[in-house]
């Protein structure tokens, strides 16, 4: 079943080595099927180039496996509580690329220093709280995504607008409106982790971009009145 | 039209990628045909990997498109100021490649402090400030091109002895003779914006290379007493 | 003698320049064969694109070339006092990667500051001291090797939890539990090193991952309760 | 004339892009031919990828040209110097080198913080001061050489146990007994430059390794007792 987006999916996820955002098999990327509300997902540890395929495990959103030989992602349940959660996401990416998780490892957002991230994320970029041991032992990778999701909706802020999040002590999850796209955004996490890193050494008393720049470059990439790019490809990728 | 152009301004284009000096699409070359007065730019959006020679579209030093399917680069009213203002441009990159951009984002000068810098480029690389958000309501990329040409002018300084400038929080433009001389500058910038971060790092209180030795180096390469290179090939690249 | 030994030892001392963890002849990797109680290990100063699988030397775990035309590494005897001391090693690696070598260099232990650390690390990467100028004389590489058993057994850290050790001012061992296993923990160690370098730069008060966090990572991918990965692949690689 | 030693000089100078130390025409190598008393050097400003070994230039120890069609190397006048003042020199490099050039821009000598240096460097790499004014205009390129032979003239350093030198706010000269090895020296230098800018910001308090294991790993490599290595390759290449 799926096989068109097994495809898709097992592809997505060899950008990610190609990107040079994964090390080993420290990363996974599923993508959601709109129709019958199933996700396809990377298998737990398999290298990516063994994959194939027909090695893509189907899952529900609750996390339980509906096809496939091998097990899922040890992650899937945490992809699982975000697609339930927003239901505009379409694809989902998880890795530990250098930059973005050392800015986890710090414990610190990441500021908007300039137009590269303003162009595709509006705001900082969010590191969430470390979980609780209770949190931890009750369920947590399913607590991880709550916890994520709990962001969202507390400070209001958009998830299309915020592609991702960095977890305290952890990595990245990064989203789009499918896997390439959520794919997309892991890489502009990377580079812009990378380079808000180099400020920093540079100017320690840098500052955010001022507001209006932001908008500015956001705005000319998303929304009504976007100018970027060609007709039909509006989203500034 | 200006198919010869077209064409090398697609090769300078692919050569962004190949220097890694650009992430997905976020650059773009153009370069001027003296005789029409028009010039030639990469269209807004699209993968490297798919750009083709007749891809390019054709601009006036309004920024007005001449010819071409495509939208042009949502840069080219900077690259039509900086074209009108400065007639001995040929060619202009805009890049964000990532210590240059880092310093943009720093909002500071790169500082000369050796002659890796001094061979190519004549005093510090300037960082203009952020526009308004009057200059940025009004015409974005416009007055982007109006603020550096206004830099150079009130400060006196030669566009081909400072072949670029940073933009605060945003990016590089660099500039040339011809697309092939503005990619090359775009390459030594990036070259030099990373030795310039880590040599402070290295020491904090490191002071620019002496005038007397970064003049040695810029004119053993540029002017009438140059003498490296070949006969014929003496701007030093 | 031992020649698929020779082979895998060969093969995983290629691995060591196409992971990028040495330059030139700078690294070396080792496996031990259980029956006999040889180990066989790549010989001194021989360019990785000139190795031959029969170029391997065969030695006793006094560190007596048992049968080979080379000469062993000069690290041998290192080797040899590990794979005496902790019977579970089943491959060593030596290497002067770039950052885990700045470490060393540093001579600071590696605190875990993440995930990617815990999936690997049951807690700090640690570094041994110099060793003193009588100890360097009597016999260097043996008490190298002599310096780290010792930091084992008197901390009472598990080897097999703690998969390595930094020798200050010099470089890396890493082993496991063959000379593939030794290879993805030096890959492991180099990326770690990395992140947490990067990482003290963004915050220099950052403070280690929660000990529950460690725990959850360390314990998902080893142990009876793994859940990480394939039936039969649960050491987490 | 010098057939073979241009085809050695050509290969020796295709090392450096291969070895990511250069950065278009930003580096040359030069070799000796002992009983000539001539050396052979890439010509000024020529990229790499079209340089043929016919395109070398014979040289004199005055620095003038023998044969070629071409101009030498700007940098043949320090060249002509070393070699002239050290019979020992076999083959030179000159490079600006990300990490050793940013040391060199920083105006600090490269301590030795550990074994990967003192295989190869007895003791700290020297730092040369910028020439006077004076200096430069008289005879910039061959003054370059003076005040490097004075340097180790004066301090009593052995140039081929400190086989290179950092000239402040410009680059690197290496060298070696022959062009190969001049390379080598060339790749090890940016290794050590930049492991020794990464310790430092790893722990701002670092001393360098202590003497006797300096001692140990030059001596294990170079001299009478040398013991690394195969028989007839003692010299730890």
């Amino acid at each position: 079943m799926l096989e068109e987006l097994k495809k898709k999916v097992w592809q997505a996820n060899l950008q990610l080595p190609a990107h040079h955002l994964v090390t080993f098999t420290w990363g996974n990327v599923s993508a959601l099927d709109r129709e019958t509300g199933y996700f396809v997902i990377k298998p737990s540890g398999v290298p990516y180039d063994e994959l194939k395929p027909e090695d893509m495990v189907v899952v529900d959103l609750d996390g339980n496996k509906v096809e496939g030989d091998l097990n899922p992602s040890s992650d899937t349940p945490t992809h699982a509580v975000l697609y339930s959660r927003f239901p505009e996401l379409g694809g989902i990416v998880h890795t530990h690329s250098t930059f973005a998780t050392s800015w986890a490892q710090s414990g610190r957002d990441i500021p908007c220093y300039g137009t590269t991230h303003a162009d595709y994320i509006y705001g900082p970029i969010p590191c969430v709280r470390n979980l609780t041991k209770e949190e931890i032992d009750e369920a947590y990778e399913k607590n991880t995504g709550v916890l994520i999701a709990d962001y969202f909706k507390e400070s209001g802020r958009d998830v299309m607008a915020v592609p991702g999040a960095l977890c305290k002590n952890h990595g990245v999850f990064t989203w789009g409106k499918d896997a390439d796209d959520a794919v997309y955004n892991a890489v502009v996490f990377e580079e812009v982790a990378k380079m808000a890193y180099v400020t920093e050494q540079i100017n320690p008393r840098v500052t955010p971009a001022p507001q209006e720049l932001q908008d500015k470059h956001y705005y000319r990439k998303h929304g009504a009145n976007a100018y970027y790019g060609q007709e039909g490809h509006r989203d500034g990728k």
